[in-house]
Order: C-alpha cells, then sequence, then structure tokens
C-alpha cells in the first residue's frame, strides 16, 4: 500500500492570532510564517486580511516572503473580503483564498436569517469570484459539525463544481465525537459527486477535549488536509494542536500517512508560538510541555531508566527535546536517586544508597523537587564522610 | 433506556501530584481532598503511601476528612506497599487500595525481568493481601494499553476470583488510539470470566493528546469507571482532564449515562488545583481555560450575540464561568463594538458606529485588546462631541 501525503494546514497567524491576548504585529506573524516554511506546513493561513489594515498589510508581507508554503488568506462569502483577500495574498508563490459561509441551521436561521438555496447561491458566487483572482480556492462550511449531511454534501457539490480546490468541513463549535466527525468525513467522501476534484479538509475545535482525536478520525475517512495550529491556540478552548497530529501521524500511521513536517522542529515552534504571543504553554501539554519527558514517580523512573520505552512512545529527539529528564521528587525511588547519583560522578554502594535515600526522602517531602545542589550536599555531608 | 452510573476516580492527589512542581503538603491536600467531596467523585486516590512519610500521612489525613467518596491508596503489588496502604486508608469511611503490576512485554521483559506466569501469581497474592485489609480492592494492569488481550483477560479473571472489585486498564503511555482502546475494554467485557462482579476502569495518558477521547471510547464499550485529574494534570503530558468527561458525558451523553458531578463546581476546582499547585491553565484549555468562553473574531462574536448556541455548545453556567465574554481585538466587528458600547451606556446610531468602528480597528491595530476605558475615551473624544 502507498503512503498518502497528509497536507497540514497551519492556521496559528489567523484562528490562533484572533485570540484575545494573542495579536501579533506585522513584524511578528512574518518570523513566525517563515519558521513555519521552514518546518514544513503546506499551507499558512496568515490572516483575515478586510479585517482590519493591520492584518491586510501583514498577510502581504507574508506572502512576501514564503517560499514553499501556500499562503492563504480568510474571506467571508462576501465580494469586498474576497477582493482584499485576493489583493493581500496575490504575490504569493502560491496564494489561495479560503472563503465560505454558514451551513447549519443555526447559522442559516439565527446568524444570516436566510434559507438554505440562499446559502447556496452565496458559496457559488463565492467561490467563483474567488477563482477569478487565484486557482486555489478552499471552501470553508462554517458549522458543518452541526450541518445535516445531505444538504452539506450538496453545498461540497455546487461548489466543487465552482472550482473549489478544498473543502474545509470545521467542527466550529467543537461538538463533534469522533466517530460523528469521521462519518460526516466518509459521507462526502462517498455522496460528493466529483469529490476527486477536491481535497476534504478537517477544522476542529477542541471544546469537549476532542479536537485531535475528531482530526485523526477525518484522516482515516478520507480528508487529506488537517487545519491546525501550534500549541492548540485557536478561538475559545483552541485548535487541532498541531504537534499531536504531526506525532500521531508519525508514531501509528507512518505506514499509511506522510507529513513534510521536520518533527525535530517541532519543540522550538512550539516556543517561538507561545513566546511572541505571550501565550504559556501548560507544563503537562501533550509534546510540547515542559513535563511531557519528565518522569518523577519511582515507579515510571525505574522503568525508564531500565529501557526508556517502557513509559516513552515517542524518542524526545523526535519533537526537538534533548533527552528525558529523570526529576526527584518525594515520589522518585531508589533508581532514580542512584541514577542522578551517578550523573553527577558519584557511583553509590548499597549501603550509601540506603543511607541517602533516607535522607533524600525526608528532603523531598519538606520541598517540591531536589535538585543537584541539593544532592551535593548530602553526598558531602552524608555519604562522603563515611568514606 | 435507564441511564447508567459513571463513577469518576480522581487521581488529581496522586497521578498528579507525582508531577514536577506539583508536590503539595499535607494540609493542601487535605483541603483539596475535602472539596473533591464535595463537587461529588466518587473516589478519592490521595496518595502512593509507601512513598514517603509525608505522603503517608497525607493520605491519613485525607482518608479521616472525607465523607462521602472512597479514599483510596496506590501501591505496588508488594506486600509491604499493601500494609502501608492500608495502614493510610483505614479510617477512610469507604477505604480502597489500589494494587497492581505491569503486564505488557514491555513492563514483564525489560522492567520486571520475569515471566507472565510469576506476573500472574504476584497480580493474585498481592489482591488477596489487600482484601485482607479492605472489602474495595482495585487492580490495575500497568500498560494495558500495550498488553496482548488474551494476556490481560487471563489476569483480569485471576483477579477477580481473588476478590478484586475493580479493574483498571491503563494506557501508560497514551500510546493507544480510541478505537483501540475501545476494542481494548470491548474485549474484556465479553471475553473475562465473573466480569460483572467487578467494574472496568479507563486510566489515560494523553501523550499523544487522546486521553479524553480513548476514556470515553472506553465507557462506550463497557468501563464504567473513569480515571482523571483536575486540569488534565499527571505524569508527563498528564491524565484524562476530569472536566472535559465531565462535559463530554453531560452534553452528549446525558440520555446514556451520568455522574455525581456538581458542574458547575468545575471552574472553582480548577482554579483551587492550580492556585495550590502553583500550575498554571493554558488560555485556550478546553472547559477551563480563560479563552474557554471568550469571543473574539467578529464572525464570532456577530453570531454569539444574536444567538449563544451559534458558537457555544456548553453553557458557561454549567461549569461556572459567569458568562461567555466578548472580547474586543482587530479581528472584531462592528456588532461586537456596538455591543460593547451599549453595554457601557452608550447606544450609537448607525453613522456613529461607522465613525467609532474607523477609530476602533486602528486602535485595535497598535494594541492586543481594547478595553472599556479604551472605549470611553473614544467616545467622549471622537462621538459625544459630534452629539
Amino acid at each position: 500500500m502507498s503512503v498518502e501525503k497528509i497536507y497540514i494546514f497551519d492556521t496559528s497567524l489567523r484562528d490562533g492570532e484572533q485570540v484575545p491576548g494573542c495579536k501579533l504585529r506585522k513584524e511578528q506573524k512574518v518570523a513566525i510564517a517563515e519558521q513555519l516554511d521552514i518546518f514544513g506546513v503546506d499551507v499558512i493561513e496568515a490572516g483575515f486580511p478586510i479585517s482590519s489594515p493591520g492584518d491586510f498589510e501583514a498577510v502581504q508581507e507574508v506572502a512576501a516572503v514564503v517560499k514553499n508554503a501556500a499562503v492563504c488568506g480568510l474571506s467571508r462569502a462576501v465580494m469586498k473580503d474576497i477582493e482584499v483577500a485576493a489583493q493581500a495574498v496575490k504575490n504569493a508563490v502560491h496564494p489561495r483564498i479560503h472563503t465560505g459561509i454558514g451551513t447549519s441551521d443555526s447559522h442559516v436561521k439565527f446568524k444570516l436569517n436566510t434559507t438554505r438555496e440562499d446559502i447556496l447561491d452565496r458559496a457559488v458566487a463565492a467561490v467563483k469570484y474567488a477563482k477569478s483572482f487565484v486557482e486555489d480556492v478552499e471552501f470553508y462550511a462554517e458549522d458543518a459539525g452541526r450541518t445535516d449531511n445531505e444538504f452539506l454534501a450538496r453545498v461540497c457539490e455546487a461548489v466543487i463544481k465552482a472550482g473549489a480546490t478544498v473543502l474545509n468541513i470545521p467542527d466550529t463549535t467543537g461538538y463533534c465525537l469522533p466517530h460523528e466527525y469521521g462519518e460526516k468525513i466518509a459521507y462526502l467522501r462517498d455522496n460528493v459527486n466529483g469529490i476527486h476534484k477536491a481535497i476534504l479538509s478537517t477544522h476542529c475545535h477542541n471544546d469537549l477535549g476532542m479536537a485531535t482525536a475528531n482530526s485523526i478520525a477525518g484522516v482515516e475517512n478520507g480528508a487529506r488536509q488537517v487545519e491546525c495550529t501550534i500549541n492548540g491556540i485557536g478561538e475559545r478552548a483552541g485548535n487541532t494542536a498541531l504537534e499531536e497530529v504531526a506525532m500521531i501521524l508519525k508514531q501509528r500511521f507512518s505506514h499509511k500517512y506522510t507529513t513534510g513536517l521536520n518533527t525535530p522542529m517541532l519543540k522550538s515552534m512550539s516556543y517561538l508560538v507561545s513566546d511572541t504571543m505571550g501565550m504559556p504553554v501548560q507544563a503537562n501539554k501533550a509534546i510540547v510541555g515542559a513535563n511531557a519527558f519528565a518522569h518523577s514517580s519511582g515507579i515510571h523512573q525505574d522503568g525508564v531508566i531500565k529501557h526508556r520505552e517502557t513509559y516513552e512512545i515517542i524518542d524526545p529527539a523526535d519533537v526537538g527535546v534533548d533527552h528525558s529528564s529523570i526529576v526527584l521528587t518525594a515520589r522518585s525511588g531508589r533508581a532514580a536517586l542512584a541514577y542522578r547519583f551517578k550523573e553527577l560522578g558519584h557511583h553509590l554502594t548499597k549501603d550509601e544508597l540506603d543511607i541517602a535515600y533516607q535522607y533524600f526522602v525526608e528532603l523531598a517531602d519538606r520541598q517540591k523537587e531536589v535538585i543537584d545542589s541539593d544532592l551535593e550536599i548530602l553526598y558531602s555531608e552524608k555519604i562522603y564522610v563515611l568514606a
């Protein structure tokens, strides 16, 4: 079986950047875009050009500097939006316009106050208009997660005829469960005439903590583009975390799928985005959190010291982390203590270790972590004097 | 169809607390345990009593104060561990001992350097010994996620015979995909003799971002206890986040499952744990992050102002958040600006709003967020003077 390419569409600079506290200056956007390009994402959604003059200029500059990835600008299914987006991305090596409209009953009725037929017409008109500026037009069916599949299929069919190259099926509210989202993608793959002319794309939100699982369910059912953000930033509870999708595809699906990502850049990309936006990543964030490769319980440390794969399914080097760390706390055991003493050059006998461990546990009960300098003091005061 | 109870087993004070930086003093553990009890969790895993004298005392005090939940102490399948755990939980209203051993080839071979038959013997001996102290004995099959199902079923059968009341099936390394984990639970449900005498429990780690999806897959396939932590804290990338499981069961499965949790306490429980441990929760964390109910893009704000359900699937009050917030940034639109002016008591005409919006966008391009005082200045300098 041949290995299929999964396109990675990064929207850190659009869905990520639109969030409270995450706004970036133009030069910051450009700096991140340049790194995303080197990192190997396939599409960079650089912004929403109509939203403000500053964002328009930022998208324009990103388009000018990115060498490999497609550069994409967001627009509503509104002619003025599309014109401005087209203007912003026109100097890109691979320009893309991302346009769309709400398709769920909630959107059609309450937000847009119109009918399904009108939505269909506006969707087609938007794609056609975008197509007059660029070849590569992605259509989003907003709130597709809660859209009736039959109507969604009609919309997809119509926009493919109008020239859409990518169909984005967003679970805008983060409502779907993995089997539901997977079935939706499968339904479109199996029921939309002309679906082979376009790429199905996932765009999942994490309101229930299911964004990554939903995206993977989408891929397993026919999606070939995944929209995601570094550190999972994005509106409300955020988007699918790029680093999670990257490592799931690499660790569990390498026989079926591949991406263009240079995964050893994951940790530095995470840091770049977190630091530039001033948005901390929590210590237990999968793949890129400070503790993702830290082992502290005695049971785990013992296992890792004997054989890394006992508790680690990812080689830290694969995501750009130097090595897994053995952190000494009150839950650590003798094996970890001996290991850390050895790293400091002290090879303890069994009796010395027993003595050291007693003192260590008392110390560890009083403080959060026992560090090298504590161990040196313990060694010189309690062990060395015995020798 | 009757609604089934899903037992919530909180291990914030054990798997969560064993993490670098998360260590708690005894009185902090007790304070959190008291709140967990009021919150309605069914089991509180209070610590690993053999690990240190401080943790032993903490478990003992938690056991003394908790009124409704079972209080559980962890132990390896080692007689001394079990004795100490039994001693620590003995004054609990509902004491539980949690004991177990690694069952995957990786654990049997590399970590424990033994045979499957020996593991079986040690598992049975541990459960029998624990049973001599308490009625309620939970057995964990460490690294069950990577354990061959047939052997796992043999272990489960043997420990049920020995008296285990709960079977914990941990995906210790966070390796499983949801369908794999679900199939594992279903296999045990269908192939273990006497399975009706015990409760199957999930315990998932988030190394690939799949912990929540795996836990839900477990429930859908027969698990009736979910092990989780507040904010998803825990070893490495952490455990299943309690808040995500709680809200998925409530929002998507209320016709099938129920928990004893008082979900409007979720936000304050999150804050209590984060603040006591000094472990920040990232802004885009599902359910409990600062931005989980914040809307900033113009497209979304417009929808939420018209009809909350357009973009929100959870009522903020259901998780203890006052209300969803409309945050003004460079990506906000006219509807949000008018809404925020209205909240300040300024009802702008369409022409006034057009003028205000021009100034607003320029201002928003220069700063991350536009706050009330900015709006008051904008109003008095640009709008009021026109009137």
